[in-house]
């Protein structure tokens, strides 16, 4: 499949490689077409890797992922262009994180709103799906370095975005039963507000492998 | 010790139960000296229990637990009246939740603020410390319900507080491991706000059975 990774930063990057690795054509996406990041994660991903401005990586791409940090990602998306976007899955894993307050962060989008629901909102025919945004990197892209059950949250409007979702999160190490659909995307509050104390945690425990469980 | 026990729902019910099993005196407060469901408490627990106003029970304990919803929090602590409290360690159980909009519910307190802060500045003198809000109430006093590790989150700004609060959550059934300190009171922020997704997992698996583990 031919899949956008938008944004050149740890995240991108960790989903770019991965979706190259489970065999997928990637263009990763940034604000020039000769962006430094992206050049030296093309010169390194090999021949199924590309990189080209916003708008051009998500005209290539079938499914659209958004890995922008949250403060970009509605300015990203107006450089994309609606007409790049529409029909397709976009997968958003950006958080509306506010550090400029001091610690904890506080989100610029919450309790009555999400930064997933105001990209639904923004584009109501782009099939948005929030997920992955409730760990580190290296755990979306690689859960078993995580003994045990763990979990990642789905939420959407678009049954079929959220099952071709699945799809990709299950190529990436995610067990079925570890994938928790929690519904529409106004869900996506529930699973943005767990950012404040993941970050508490990631001080308490001085590193970042670490996810949220649902024990039952 | 002498335990007093703000509010007579389920989760007032389970607190108290649980501290007359682990041998404590409780005292059961709320609006009036003569409430059905705390009468109705006292003559099922036995000898240790007893009920009383919110000020009478404050005044007996000498540890306070804030049981009662959120919305009432606030006002039920100003008939405690703030002489009942000092010194005290109060242990605040309650959020901030708003279903009046509808759902997913909203915090009527909540990112740069929240309820456990609010009851900190409100009374600096009282040693508040947030624990046990982010779980059904049986699983509160009875954790092993849930087979494996799962986490109980604990903060506040005394140390001391903290370390007594532990030792009651230990006689709850909570292991060390699974007791993690997220620091000051101003991490009831990020607690209060697990509140949404917790609700919504409620829906999503028709019963309150879990709880969150952080799997490391």
């Amino acid at each position: 499949m031919k899949i956008a990774v938008l944004g050149t930063g740890g995240v991108g990057q960790a989903i770019a490689t991965k979706l190259i690795n489970v065999g997928h054509e990637v263009k990763m996406g940034s604000r020039t077409s000769n962006n430094e990041k992206a050049s030296a994660w093309v010169a390194s991903a090999g021949s199924k890797a590309s990189q080209g401005t916003f708008a051009e990586a998500a005209a290539f791409g079938e499914i659209i992922f958004s890995c922008t940090k949250g403060d970009a990602t509605l300015s990203v998306l107006k450089l994309v262009g609606e007409n790049n976007m529409d029909g397709k899955i976009l997968i958003d894993i950006s958080n509306p994180l506010d550090f400029s307050k001091g610690m904890p962060p506080t989100l610029f989008i919450c309790n009555d709103n999400s930064l997933g629901e105001t990209i639904q909102t923004t584009y109501p025919n782009v099939k948005v799906v929030k997920t992955l945004n409730t760990m580190n990197s290296v755990v979306m892209v690689n859960p078993a370095l995580i003994p045990g059950d763990h979990s990642v949250f789905v939420c959407g409007n678009d049954a079929n975005a959220k099952t071709e979702t699945k799809k990709l999160l299950n190529s990436f190490g995610w067990a079925d039963k570890n994938i928790i659909d929690v519904g529409d995307i106004t869900n996506a509050r529930g699973t943005e507000q767990l950012l404040p104390i993941w970050i508490r945690l990631l001080g308490v425990m001085g590193h970042a492998n670490f996810n949220f469980h649902i024990a039952k």
